[in-house]
Parts: C-alpha cells; sequence; structure tokens
C-alpha cells in the first residue's frame, strides 16, 4: 500500500502543512520524518499544522504530533497548531496528551501571524 | 482506487496548492473540482498552484491545468503558477499550450507576492 504524502509548503522562513488526508499511522509517521526533513533541508524556524480538516484524532496519533513538536523544537523550529476542532481538543485532553507548551491559534492565518511575532519579524 | 486528495490551504484572500504527488487523470480532474468548489466556498480571489514537485507533465495534465485555470478566472479567482520546472515548461511550450495569458513567478512566495500585487492589497 502507498503511504499518502502530506503537502508541506514553505512559505518565507515558514513551513506550512495542512492534513486534509485521513490521518493512519503509517501515514503520521511518514509526515513526521517529511516534516523533520523538510525542517533541515530548508532552515525553516517556524511550523503550522492546519487540522482544520482533521475531526478525529486517536492516542497513537496525538503521540505522534505531540513528538513532531519536540522533535521541530530540538531543531529550532516552533510550531503551531491550528483549527482545532471541538471532537480533537476533547480527545488531546482526556488522553491526557499534554499541550502545555504548544501554541495553538484559530486558523492559518492567525498561526502565521502568531509565528511571525514570536519570530520578531 | 482512492483518488489522491491535493489539499488547498486558505490564506488571506487566496488559495494555495502545492501539487507533490504524481498527477494521474483521476487525480487531475478531481483537483480541478476541488479547486473550483473552494474558491465559490470561500470567496477567493487568488490562487496559487505550485509545480515545483512536478517533474513531468502530459498533455492531458497539461490541458487541465489550463482548463483549471481559465475556469478560476471564470469565477472570478486570478491563478499564479510557480515552480515551473525546466521540463514542464519545455512540455508546455511544445505541446502549443497558450500559457500567455497565465501569471507564473518562481515560487510560492513570489507568487503570493504577486498576485497581492495585481488584487492591490
Amino acid at each position: 500500500m502507498r503511504v499518502p504524502n502530506i503537502p508541506i509548503l514553505k512559505l518565507y522562513n515558514c513551513l506550512l502543512v495542512s492534513i486534509q488526508v485521513e490521518l493512519d499511522d503509517q501515514t503520521a509517521l511518514k509526515f513526521q520524518e517529511d516534516l523533520l526533513n523538510k525542517i533541515y533541508e530548508t532552515g525553516s524556524n517556524g511550523v503550522v499544522i492546519d487540522l482544520t480538516s482533521v475531526d478525529i484524532i486517536d492516542s497513537f496519533i496525538a503521540k505522534v504530533l505531540g513528538d513532531v513538536i519536540s522533535m521541530s523544537k530540538l531543531m529550532g523550529a516552533k510550531v503551531v497548531l491550528t483549527g482545532i476542532q471541538p471532537a480533537v481538543a476533547v480527545t488531546l485532553i482526556e488522553l491526557g496528551i499534554s499541550l502545555d507548551e504548544i501554541e495553538t491559534a484559530l486558523d492559518l492565518e492567525k498561526g502565521l501571524e502568531t509565528l511571525q511575532r514570536e519570530l520578531g519579524e
């Protein structure tokens, strides 16, 4: 089976990702790898991951998402999550996933603005 | 077979698309439909289609691409193509696809800037 590719767009010093496929385990892991490679290749220091189209999330995907944020941070890129739907928010909290240190914003525009502001540009 | 979904991102009044899957006929037609629907839903008046990852194009895909640009224009949205690779440029010209009226730009950033300028914002 071919694992779907989640496109990563580079805009200025940021990467934009809009997750619009169903996130199964393989897809999520491939996305993690692709995103880290892209941060390295492009030297981006900010990432916006838009979850507007994600209406459900399980514990594995939530963990991968938390991991990718920590890993990006280690590599020097700040991640902002945007468009978290109510059901996804509920699941994340109920699973006890700590999102304390994770920046969120309402939508892609606001996510980019948050990043630009925090990166001081 | 499931037809891959090409994510369409909304940023301000523009839509951003980065084509990072192999464009077979079905995928291209689905993309055409999705993009037109998204223009209608969001009321966007600009679209940037980034072809950086597309390294080959055939006559059918070239036609669909030309069509989607004309259709978007009819709906009131201006399209800018970015990141056209040499081989793709050669194919488009050799196929006699008229891109006279099509705006192009080097990359996503420049494409967005072109749009913002032309839309007077």
